[in-house]
């Protein structure tokens, strides 16, 4: 049982792969320590808070997790949830706001833990991936604005709106502190030209390419180590006045159960509920992505039992949410992790940057940070996907642009919960309006098309109208209209066949509305014939007697045996004898199913 | 313009319609009269609101709607979802509770206008057959159990819970006012005996045909005149303490726009939407099943701006929200109705009711109302289709049962929205696990068939996959998995046909999925091939150029031409060599589509 829960690479770990998560585990340590302390910024909180998370889920996550490569930790987007989230609850201290974000982690990882042990990970595919980029997108945008006052060495009045925001942060540049807009500019730029012009500098200069990502990837850190030394020996802090990190308690926090009052839980479960599907979606998409290079399978709930452990692990030591990121797991995975090792790497890494080197980071300015935020956000900002979904599907744009426009305007949560909700409306809209296709026969073949499309043959007696869509409550109105139209408008048919070759399901409503199209269009002197029904529908309709409902009316295992059948079909003149020829006709017995 | 809006039968009435009209409105009458009454109680409300209501709906729906043969005005549903919803509001006094009510049919009737005008008559269609059953089902429980204490004569005090309402009843018991039983239960007697002995008994007496159903729908008024006659000879109104109707104002209602505060007009809207749909859904089915009979349309958005115009017109005479019932209805139809010249003459007869009759009123007891409402709400307890549809589907019966006990544990609103949202999770449930059928070759014919269900032929190299779903965001992890997994059990296959007969969409997210697995599968030595792609669909995936990415795959115009070209193609060694086989396969081009 227990042996079920581990990782498999534990049992055949290779003396030969130590090397190589070594190696990746510390890059991505070195990612890790300014972004967790940027990123606990953003949620609003002391930097040291980002670090106890980042150890303790990087210490967890690869105990139980299904991806080798996952790099669990502080995300962009998560943050700002757990920023926008603790505020709308108005602390009214510092003391208060930790409090909830640590509440946040224990309840998202007691969520995360529930919805994989009770097998709900299916659930995240609720969120289509028109959603999530929109939602991605205009997370990223809100990201990067919420940053710029720091970058500019400013405070603004908190708001929910992107407008006032944005006038805010306009009315306040002339104010800007020189200094911090120079460090935050500044990295910026170092930030850019390690990953866009080092690379190329480097194969030039004939570094092995192996040392190449590892080296591009302690930009963060370079920057972090400039701006710190910068602004502490011209004492930016103190006589610029520019916004520094400041102190950092030295050593491990101490394990403990969060001290929590049940009140604030009413208020945090939706936050909760929102930070535990986004944070699972964008790590469940990751290790998806990452696993498939090398053949490996990640299983959904298992990740969410693993997730939720960490957010657990994270909330025992004062840390807030985490989820598998996309930039560091890549990292991992480009700098040649091999399995979980490499995450107990950096989380070793983190344990001792926390209990030594904590004094070293007091002096790193505010703008750096922000500056790290910005870059790294800047990548998740996907308008291409937008171009391509609108051309493929109007539905899928329409889908993005509700989401994009709903996290900016009304905000993160309600945004993506709105996103959801039209992507689900306009999957039903769509499935309420079916395609309806009438075919005819192609050449001599037994192969039967749509008649707009193909040139083929049809009888003017019998109307083959092939139904693109299953029969349930939402279209069954729209369908007997359209069907009986079709019929009104061809007083020469006298046989509807109907092919549900693409008809999945039938259900309780669409049974109904079927039975008294029999029976309306029996009036009409025109008999309902069904072909290519599938097996699992078949089996149903026999339970609830269809077949009997049909009267004289027939069901053919292919449409080419029922145009041949009903073309060879004595001629019917009234109702009263069609009702007796047909009887007739099905006593000769139809091609049994 | 306006020629369009007025119903087809104005232009086309015959002189010979009048004495059938004449008959069938004054049976509506009839019956409308003492039910306008006991339904206007049931909504909390003087009895001549419901008058007021009744005569305004039933002079002007038949001027805009289509259905020939449609009651509208006051019914039991509606009457509780208004009691319900007012209530709740806790208005200060009688004459605010009547404000509420007035605002709600002014609400409602714009509501449906709006939906109408805007062409949104399809929403209906999203409350399942399932749902309206076990919604008119518990609320016909609730509306029966809400009539006990005018049985018994007492008073109990107002609850949501049915299990407090059933206590209080019990420990009334004792305390019941014997007259109001008698006279509430004799009435349940009579009517019981008009409806289920009285037919047989006037033919066995030679009474013809045409007069029977007149004569047993004039129960509900023998009963109010008995019981009213009774009440005053013995004066049980003074002397035992039975409740009555007590003084009607005599004449018509002035016509005039409700006065109105907008301050309510955030919490009636919930209420008024939900009569809006409830009341439509009802009318539609009712008008529907009737014209069908006939061979006549309805249309959902006109029946909406019909129903908007007789809800707005209610309102102006200070009546409350009304909609096409279903037993006045039937008995319209059935006592011969033609047109909707029979809804002018029970809108005529009504009128002079209220400047004449009103004083005839004064002494019914309102134990016999309360009869009059347990029998016509008794026809609309159905049990029977909860069984029929668990029977045939377990998502619809669960569905039934889900909107059931929302009903009569939530309340009315609540239940039916619980209902709705139950009924939509169940279908994306049921197509989040779509079925999956390999098929094999039937004998040496072109057709295709799943080898669970029948003697079908399959070549070990070639796995022929049917998917019987459209794919979209909720179902494209499921099924990358089952297909990734269904191809590792079988080594030998090194091409996969996705057969699509039954795939009538795919989205945006189930595209993305579809590249991957092309991708995922070719590195695994595996070419994957569509078959039987619809033209709508094929349209889209070669706007998004998927053709392309398929690579060696091909997309065939029918299983048999992709399992013959496949069966004939060269073995295939190595991936490596794989891919190039499959180019040149690729170069001697497939089947064009």
């Amino acid at each position: 049982m227990i042996q079920t829960w581990l990782p498999s690479w534990i049992a055949a770990y290779h003396r030969g792969d130590l090397s190589a998560d070594l190696l990746a585990g510390t890059v991505v340590a070195i990612m890790l320590v300014p972004q967790a302390m940027a990123y606990s910024l953003l949620a609003g909180l002391p930097p040291e808070i980002g670090l106890y998370a980042a150890a303790s889920a990087a210490l967890i996550y690869p105990l139980l997790g299904s991806s080798r490569y996952l790099a669990v930790g502080p995300v962009a987007i998560v943050s700002l949830l757990v920023a926008t989230g603790v505020a709308s609850l108005s602390p009214a201290s510092p003391g208060e706001y930790l409090g909830y974000a640590v509440q946040l982690a224990l309840l998202v990882g007691l969520l995360q833990l529930g919805l994989g042990l009770g097998r709900l990970g299916f659930l995240a595919n609720f969120l289509s991936h028109a959603v999530i980029a929109g939602f991605t997108t205009a997370a990223a945008l809100t990201i990067g604005l919420s940053q710029v006052k720091l970058l500019l060495g400013v405070t603004v009045p908190r708001t929910d709106s992107i407008f006032l925001l944005l006038r805010s942060l306009a009315l306040q540049i002339p104010n800007a502190n020189v200094a911090a807009v120079i460090l935050g500019v500044g990295s910026i730029a170092v930030l850019l030209f390690f990953s866009l012009g080092l690379p190329a500098l480097l194969r030039r200069g004939r570094i092995p390419e192996p040392w190449i990502v590892p080296i591009t990837k302690t930009a963060p850190l370079a920057v972090v180590a400039a701006g710190a030394s910068i602004a502490a020996v011209l004492d930016l802090g103190g006589r610029a006045g520019v916004a520094v990190v400041g102190e950092i308690p030295a050593g491990l926090p101490s394990v403990l159960l969060p001290a929590f009052s049940f009140v604030a839980w009413p208020d945090l479960l939706p936050i909760a509920l929102a930070i535990s599907f986004v944070g699972f979606a964008e790590s469940y998409a990751v290790a998806k992505a990452l696993a498939s290079k090398r053949r490996e399978k990640i299983e959904a709930n298992r990740e969410l039992v693993a997730l939720g452990a960490a957010n657990l692990a994270a909330s025992m030591v004062g840390g807030y949410p985490v989820t598998g990121g996309f930039s560091r797991s890549v990292v991992n995975f480009s700098a040649g992790a091999r399995t979980g090792v490499s995450s107990l790497v950096s989380a070793g890494l983190l344990v001792l940057t926390l209990t030594f080197f904590t004094s070293l980071f007091h002096t790193v300015p505010h703008a750096v940070l922000a500056g790290i935020i910005i870059v790294a956000v800047a990548k998740l900002i996907d308008f291409r996907s937008l171009k391509k979904l609108w051309r493929y599907s109007r539905a899928d744009g329409a889908s993005y642009l509700a989401t994009f426009f709903a996290v900016l305007l009304l905000g993160v949560e309600t945004g993506i919960l709105v996103g959801a909700i039209v992507a689900l409306c306009l999957h039903l809209w769509r499935t309420s309006r079916p395609h309806l296709a009438i075919v005819g026969r192609v050449g001599e073949t037994e192969h039967y098309r749509n008649v707009l499309r193909h040139d083929v043959q049809t009888d003017p007696r019998v109307l083959a109208l092939r139904i693109d869509e299953s029969l349930y409550f939402v279209n069954t109105a729209y369908l007997e209209d359209r069907i009986l139209s079709m019929v009104a408008e061809r007083p020469e048919v006298r046989d509807l066949v109907l092919i549900t070759s693409a008809v999945n399901f039938i259900d309780g409503s669409a049974l109904d509305t079927l039975e008294n199209l029999v029976v309306e269009l029996r009036d009409a002197g025109v008999l309902v014939h069904l072909a290519e029904v599938k097996g699992p529908v078949m089996d149903r309709l026999e339970r609830a007697g269809f077949p009997r409902k049909l009267g004289a009316g027939r069901i053919f295992l292919t449409t080419h045996a029922a145009i041949q059948a009903l073309r060879s079909a004595p001629a019917r003149s009234s109702p009263a004898e069609m009702t007796r020829q047909c009887n007739r006709i099905s006593r000769t017995g139809g091609v049994p199913i």
